[in-house]
Parts: C-alpha cells; structure tokens; sequence
C-alpha cells in the first residue's frame, strides 16, 4: 500500500488550485491527474475502502484547507445507488475498482427528466460533472453482488456544499452530504523512507 | 469537541504559509494564532489525546500539502521526556493540558552542552525552537504522575525532516521522527452545521 501516490496527487492538486484557473483550463490538467492516479488500484488504504451494507460510504481522503477542493473515495456496496442529485461544483469521478452507471438528468419544469444514455464507467475512466457541463445525475454500482470503487475530486468541501436531490414526484430538497468517516489517512510519515 | 476550531488554526496557517514570509515575521504571526487554539482545552479529540506507557506520542494533526508546516500533538506520560534533540526548522510550542520542562543545549566542541535555565511551560504558554533561535533542547514531562500535551507547529513536515538527537557521550545521530497515528482528524463534516 503506497501512500506516496495519494500524496503526490494531493500535492499535484494544491499546485492546481494555486493557480487560481477556470474551471475549464482546470479540468483539462486535475484529469489526466486523476487518470494517473486510478490507473493502478493499489493505493487505498483499506479503511477507506470498506463497503457499508446498509448505505454507500463517502470517505473523505483530504480536504484542501482553504477548501478549494476535496476528494472522496465513493465506496458502493452491491446494488446500492445514489439518490437523483446535483453538486453545485466541478467533479471529476475517476473509477478505481468494479464499475457504476450514472444517468444524467436536466430540470424540465421544475423537475428532474433522463437525460441521454446512462453511462458506464469501467476501472481507469474518469467523467466529469459541474453546473457547467450538467450537474444532475443518479448513480448506481453496476454490481449486484459486488463492491465498487471510484474516487471523486470536488471544487470545494463537499462536506460543506448546499445542493439538492430530486425526488421521483419531483420535489428539491436540500442537502449536505458529510462525511463517513471520522479521521483521513495520514499520508505524511516519511520516517521510513530509504535516505 | 469542536473541530472548528482546529480547522480555523489550519487555515489561518495555510494564508500565512501562501505569504511567504521569512521566519521572524513568520512566527511573529504564528504565536498568537496558536496562543489563540491552546487557550482552551476544549478542542483535541480524545484520540490525539491518549497517552502511550511505552514513549511519549507524537500524533499529526494536519501536515500542510505543500509541506511548509506541520501540526502534532505532543502526548506525555507520566515522567517521559526526549533525548537531547535538534529540529532543523523552526517550531513553535503551545502548552494545551499539564506542563512541561524544556532544557536548552548549545554545541561546545562538538558536544551538546546545558544552556541557561530550563523552563518551565504552563497552560497557553508558546515558546518557539529554531536554528537561528536556538534548535537544540531536552524536553520532559513536569509531571510524575499525570498526561501533559503540548501542541506543536513546525515549518516543515516533521516526519519528514532529517535531524538529530545528542547522546550523553557526546555522540551526534540522525533520526526521523515519523508519527504515532496513522489516521489525521477529519476536520471537514460541516454538514451539521447551522444553515
Ligand atoms: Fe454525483
Ligand atoms: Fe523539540
Ligand atoms: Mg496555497
């Protein structure tokens, strides 16, 4: 299990977000980041990767201190799905282990209709969602009998983010989503590194 | 137990580390910062709080992304204390919970050698370490039978930094001091906050 990966992403994605870039120009670097990052799967730790058979987890990885961005791993137990939601800021979903399918939607007088194809995404992909590129979908592990991973990377604390999820009947309701843990991996014990 | 407060130190730490400033003007900064965190004791979780019968802990609190500072709490059992050491960057000390006795070395032919009168840190006390300010001390616990903690901020990441510990015969050894925690406080849920 090397921490170091994490770490450098982590440290790669600060750099980013120093440079104060649109949200554009921001993507277009933070994915092939994350692309590299997922590429292999041999870097959580298996804390952070423990399915909930009553609910999907949201373990938080780090939260950028100035809260510029956060990162996730989005653990699905099987058959488990989100509820139809948006983020109110840029995602990047970047699927480390098993697959998920996530169907867009648009608001359509007032409330949330299919929107296009639902999408699967396989180990190594990566996918993006913000209020730009459409912000609305629902989730779900492709899996009925399996856990699976992907790593999500938000424009700000998502533990801190207003957004909504839609009802069938076609309500909005608001929501925070939290967090499910209460302690990250602590990523900064070089003691044992060769000198 | 609020984690805001602990997160608001971080923050404010992190504007700071993004100023660039040199060491003086630095923790001429830091000190009421972290005098502010450590005036009450209502903060820490338990956690980062437990004493080891074994050695003293040295739990990571948040270690800045970039590496340009770093956060432990500093656990003492009853009578514990360091061998004589450096730090190789500057430190800043904050008494949170009991006491502690900090005896200052200076370099006389190449041995480490008692320097002045030790001090003695009390509740919200902050003294600062450095190479230019003086780098190299014996710290103990004041308490035979009772936890101290002392928070400590360090311009690097600590478990990272090479530096060294003086032995009674005069001998000069390299160490990394790592840390006692694998997990870090999850500072960030804030979706229990009033709206
Ligand atoms: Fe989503
Ligand atoms: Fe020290
Ligand atoms: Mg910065």
């Amino acid at each position: 299990m090397s921490t170091a990966k994490l770490r450098d992403f982590i440290a790669a994605m600060t750099r980013l977000a120093d440079q104060g870039l649109a949200e554009g120009p921001l993507l277009e670097k933070a994915k092939p980041l994350l692309a590299g990052l997922i590429a292999q799967d041999d870097w959580l730790p298996e804390e952070f990767a423990k399915p909930n058979p009553e609910r999907y987890s949201q373990y938080l990885l780090h939260c950028d201190p100035l809260e510029r961005f956060s990162m996730v791993s989005f653990v699905w137990g099987p058959g488990q799905k989100t509820p139809i939601h948006n983020h109110m800021v840029w995602g990047l979903i970047g699927m480390l282990r098993g697959s998920e399918i996530s169907t867009g939607f648009v608001m359509k007088d007032g409330r949330a209709v299919p929107d296009g194809e639902p999408i699967t995404l396989h180990p190594g992909d990566v996918e993006a969602v913000s209020p730009t590129l459409g912000d609305i979908h629902l989730v779900e592990n492709f899996y009925k009998d399996q856990t699976s991973i992907s790593v999500h990377v938000y424009g700000g604390n998502i533990g801190a983010v207003k957004r909504n999820v839609f009802t069938p009947e076609g309500e909005t309701k608001a929501f925070i989503s939290g967090y499910s843990n209460q302690t990250v991996p602590n990523l900064w014990d070089r003691s044992k590194e060769a000198a």
